[in-house]
């Protein structure tokens, strides 16, 4: 296709009006449909016991058993090793991270009282946890991603550093590559031994219950176990929630840790709060129940997401070879698009024909991407329609500049 | 009666076997019955449309314009003033007190770089509050209550310190003692020009929507347009939330200020967390509704509340003239009962007795009552049998010790 061939297209969607926003990695209104009936489990009629607590009234710090026990299975570690909280697992570890600026871990030094601090960085990564560790002072280091995970190579070297304080990780369908961490990748981070005491892993396994877009299941290796086998078990903060599951922003979050560090986190977790919204761990507990209950849903969740992921793949297979790479990713909700260079340019250009994309550069530390090259794509939560108008502008716009 | 005759009674108690809890200001199950009916507002069939906003999805970190609309009308202040967020005003606090611990407020000297910290606490007051500037390192000082509020004198003087940071008030009901902070002394607070620019007022006020025991309604003076007045609307955060109108640890908190403090607070928060749980801040809008509707609720909570209120307080008459005082609430959870020098002996008696009350001290700071004479008394959530009961064996460990 010429030049002329391109602008006359360019002209013909600017001419559309779109209004497109692909920025953020929300479910769809059809997928949030499919939790609709977990909203009459909990109503005037029921019994709001769980065993001997009143979920209606105080109490309960820790979460209410059912919920428990549902997070434990989530997350695949022991039910007095879980916590569950309210709406938000980021909110967790913001509240985890703060512990450590102010009152310290374990009765270690306040990081804010520390000299120096650094936090380890995967790239590209989740924007929401570099912009975190950012707000709060850290220096943030690029890790490099392949397929298989970070370069542990490198963040082996760095831990020997006792100014480094920990490191984000998506171990499963990776904010935003789409990659899961191969099982050596996770059997290094737990024989990892860092020069600081209070250095800590902040796994987010935010899609640890997400299936394929096969609606299959792609088990990862359960890095406490493996931590357990090393004796690093304090090395680790995992967390869950519901959030892609039923309703983002009003689900069900938990963490999962080491006796130590639970015990370290309730002391300080106790001052802030009674206790979190019981009611909605039960109506969570309810509806999800078990891991086949639980797959159960997925599947619908994966049916829905799978012609999405499909159409931007098969768009980018056609139209961008040769001119830009892009991750193929088995599940989650975000595709790695590279165009070395022109990120930020592409980025405004669609802007101009009314697709909103996640700003370049938003996946790396500070909003620097060292080549200009990542853009985040967001496919879930447009219509299947606008999806493909949204796609077809990006890869003309990809087109045009390149063609430069 | 003689103490061969009081001996005789602790036997007969002693010989029941009771179980009886009243440590805390919890509703009771007949309460909580009350709001049931709010559980089925929020069903499969709801639209959960607010305005342009889908309550299901991620956004709207100010909360919904429902809820909003309704906390505005709660809290006496302009919609465009609050924030609404999840189910605990208690947390909002300790966030508020974490980020000026942390990074300071409106771009002020963070208060853990600063050499001294001091926190004036009206007492006798509420523990969960001296226990976070406690945790937090503040030097707490004793601010005398009387009927008419905190001694507005010695505060005058206090915040002539620049060390001195903030204020705990409950100023309706207050917890304990179930006063109600008079006019003279609110515009008085909103007069306050302290040394420190980064002192504030955490104005509790998480009764202010309780009407007395009779059903009525007990206006306090806002402060926030007091503050308007002077000029110090930075001066006050205002917090409330539904804790004790539909389900506590499951409702909706929002906290109303100036658009200075909202923006330094929003600033803030969203590194925490997308956004609060916005379908029970539907099921809370939908179901609270507006005013007449509120009071309408209220109303009934009076109502069960009324009876457990007159039989402790007429039991205390009988019983305790010239023995012990003891405040006399219109309306909130609690009632402050004074037995100078003997309140721990009798709380550990009663408790010998199967009577569990809030351990003595605890509502003043660090535990420490300097005249060993407080016991706060929470009527609300046993049964007016076991209530009753409750009131005669404290009243006669009460003649018990004051007798030797």
């Amino acid at each position: 296709m010429n030049n002329q061939d391109l602008l006359k297209q360019y002209e013909y969607y600017k001419s559309l009006n779109l209004n497109i926003n692909m920025a953020r990695g929300k479910p769809s209104p059809e997928q949030l449909d499919l939790s609709l009936p977990m909203l009459d489990i909990v109503n005037s009629k029921t019994t709001c016991i769980d065993e001997d607590i009143d979920c209606r009234n105080y109490s309960a710090l820790e979460g209410i058993p059912e919920a428990k026990k549902l997070f434990a299975e989530i997350m695949e570690i022991p039910v007095e090793n879980t916590v569950v909280c309210g709406a938000s697992s980021l909110n967790i570890m913001h509240n985890l991270l703060v512990k450590s600026m102010l009152v310290g871990l374990e009765g270690g030094v306040p990081f804010s009282k520390q000299e120096k601090l650094k936090w380890l960085c995967p790239v590209p990564g989740y924007d929401r946890h570099f912009a975190m560790t950012e707000y709060f002072g850290f220096e943030m280091i690029n890790i490099p991603m392949d397929d298989n995970g970070p370069d542990m190579d490198m963040i082996e070297e760095y831990i020997k550093d006792p100014t480094v304080k920990g490191i984000w990780c998506v171990p499963k369908y990776s904010n935003p590559t789409g990659i899961i961490f191969s099982d050596e990748v996770i059997r290094r981070f737990a024989k990892l031994k860092p020069a600081s005491k209070d250095f800590r892993i902040y796994w987010d396994n935010t899609y640890t219950s997400q299936l394929s877009f096969n609606g299959e299941e792609e088990p990862v290796l359960n890095i406490y176990d493996e931590c357990l086998k090393n004796g690093t078990e304090d090395l680790v903060y995992i967390f869950a929630s519901t959030s892609k599951m039923t309703f983002p922003g009003s689900g069900v979050s938990a963490v999962g840790f080491s006796l130590n560090n639970k015990k370290d986190y309730l002391d300080y977790l106790q001052y802030q709060t009674i206790c979190f919204d019981k009611l909605n761990q039960l109506r969570h507990a309810e509806f999800l129940k078990d891991k086949p209950t639980i797959i159960k849903h997925m599947k619908k969740h994966a049916a829905i997401l799978k012609p999405k992921f499909e159409t931007v793949l098969n768009l980018f297979e056609e139209e961008l070879k040769g001119i830009a790479t892009f991750t193929k990713p088995t599940g989650g909700y975000f595709i790695s698009l590279y165009v070395p260079g022109i990120a930020k340019e592409v980025v405004a250009k669609c802007k101009e024909l009314g697709v909103t994309l996640t700003s370049a550069g938003s996946a790396y530390p500070y909003g620097k991407d060292p080549d200009n090259s990542h853009i985040r794509i967001a496919p879930t939560f447009v219509s299947l329609k606008e999806l493909e108008t949204a796609t077809r502008v990006l890869c003309l716009v990809i087109k045009m500049l390149a063609s430069k």
